[in-house]
């Protein structure tokens, strides 16, 4: 992105270019390291390359990249390639959250791909080896999250950031992985001790989502710029409505979203039992006005539902009101959010791109 | 360990007294951060927490401190304080290590206590919660391992180290995680692929417990140090042969330790079929003398032993010369490693603590 027109391109096919560039060299960079652990490691990073490049939005880095334009840095100046490159960095991290995720919720499919564990799983049995499969899947996948997380730390160390910016980095990065790890450990619990309140869900999606996907990304990019507090405030108070919103829109396309669009089976959200606020808001719902509906919600979700099941369930969700409620809170949030951020010191460029942002999260189809 | 004898202490109560007092300290100053994301993750904070402080002998902070010592550093200087912190931040990057390892293993026990997996799959059944609790166990304990290694960087960030220091560290930091992750890697590939070499596993071992237990914490302590190359080197030759040998003697008590004394249950690396080079040697042995015993060994290795059937394969094991092998393996090892350090530019009370060092991991008990 440095050099480039840097604050319209943050959520442009120019900007993800330049983060996937910024990944290919990082990854290339490694090879001297990890060839000489041997052919088995050689297939595991190659797996963790392709898994990073294979796709994603690049939401977290773009979040970055323009919380840093929006305080002042320059996308021409000569901080920027360092800058691009922590910024890159986080799809690193996010590489570990989803391979980790996806051992925790038993995903088979990720991005129309075979999910890391099961990727090994399907190398272990073609090589007809010893021992458990699916164990053999899973271990590696451990393995391999582990590798993302360690190694979006060395590229944030290799970016190029001087030993002042590094340092103002460091404890929001350190923030960011804690809170996304408490966000996942509060999802796992809630699930199994069956909390289902809307309160709940929201918390998670507090820390699994707006967090660490809007708020701390925003933060690190202002940090980078040495922003004063009034835009963290402001970058805190968008980031945690649009994350919400970004997540309660992400609730809503797991239960009606395309599958042609999403790419994930239809109603996947409904069969993996998800906790999510739309969930939460039919259940109070339907306790207070429809205990019939509560019993079935409670009783189907989360098991190995039918088509015709899954219509059923998304027609009582719409007519509890579950469904208007949650597109009512998207857009009360994200009128707040943005509120948050016209008020704020941020550049008139980094505002718009902010804007159309959060317009892309919140309304967005995939 | 600021202000005591630090040479002297490296390898004493004093200094592991040291290391859990600045881990300790971290994970109090970690609670304002972990109490707003609610009890379940103040849960695995303090399950984390335990792990860490339950025990283990502190090798690796241990070979840091005594590195940093043998490349002039001063335990009574100003900058002491912040090396033992960044010292004992390896004992989080064990801690993750540790609790994957154990999933990956299927280890029920670990230092007498259940392990992290275990754990939680015993407070999912308590609490008689919904879905699996096995699955539940393994998932908590993957984002607790995960939270260790994010938390390893953070008490390297809080340390106290200057930029200057920490740029020098990151970047062995850096290699000592990745090489673990590919000695683990090359562990399972070797396990389910079958490789029964003595190469293979002394590869595992170079990777997986010497580089990681030994040369890099060395390392770490010297680029604190700002050490010159002679010493890398020495530190590297001493580390390599030392870490093998050290590895050679768990293996060793893996099959023939006192279950009173190491803590696991007698021949538990017979029934989990590790891949040792005790193992590798005693097949090469056998299938070249003695293909019967090779045949008993490769059928019997890795399932469910009784007592009498572990008996029976150490008394093969030592019959086949194998057991001699591996003490003459540990005893050239450990003499061409103690060389390396007697002719390097160590501090003298350096050479003696690792001296001492040496010979406690290579001939230990436990």
């Amino acid at each position: 992105m440095p050099s480039a027109n840097g604050s319209a391109a943050a959520t442009g096919a120019g900007f993800v270019t330049a983060v996937e560039t910024a990944l290919t060299e990082f990854f290339a960079a490694k090879r001297g390291t990890v060839e000489p652990l041997g052919a088995p490691f050689v297939e595991a990073a190659e797996a963790l390359e392709q898994f990073v490049l294979r796709g994603g939005k690049r939401t977290r880095p773009s979040f970055a990249w323009t919380g840093w334009l929006g305080a002042g840095g320059d996308p021409a100046g000569p901080e920027a390639t360092a800058v691009l490159s922590a910024c890159a960095a986080l799809e690193l991290v996010q590489a570990c959250a989803l391979i980790h995720d996806d051992i925790i919720d038993s995903s088979r499919t990720r991005r129309r791909f075979p999910t890391v564990h099961v990727d090994f799983e399907s190398r272990h049995r073609e090589r007809d080896w010893a021992g458990d499969a699916a164990h053999f899947g899973t271990s590696v996948a451990i393995l391999i999250g582990d590798l993302a997380l360690a190694w979006a730390d060395d590229m944030v160390h290799a970016s190029g950031l001087d030993a002042a910016a590094l340092s103002r980095f460091a404890p929001i990065w350190g923030l960011m992985r804690t809170e996304v790890l408490g966000g996942q450990l509060l999802d796992i619990n809630g699930e199994a001790g069956g909390d289902d309140s809307v309160e709940a869900a929201l918390r998670i999606n507090r820390y699994k989502t707006a967090a660490y996907t809007v708020e701390r990304p925003l933060h690190l990019g202002a940090a980078l710029a040495d922003a004063d507090p009034g835009l963290f405030a402001a970058y805190r108070a968008f980031g945690t409505d649009i994350g919400i919103a970004f997540q309660l829109r992400d609730d809503l396309l797991g239960v009606f979203g395309d599958p042609a669009v999403t790419g994930k089976p239809s109603g996947d959200d409904l069969r993996e039992g998800k906790r999510t606020v739309l969930l939460a808001e039919a259940l109070r719902r339907a306790d207070a006005t429809d205990l019939a509906a509560a019993k079935l919600l409670r009783t189907s979700i989360g098991t190995d539902l039918s088509a015709d099941e899954v219509e059923r369930l998304r027609a009582v969700l719409t007519e509890l009101g579950a469904v208007d409620d949650v597109e009512s809170r998207i857009a009360d949030l994200t009128e707040r959010g943005l509120a948050a951020i016209e008020t704020s010191t941020a550049t008139t460029t980094a505002k718009q791109s902010l804007r159309a942002m959060a317009l892309a999260a919140t309304r967005r189809t995939a």
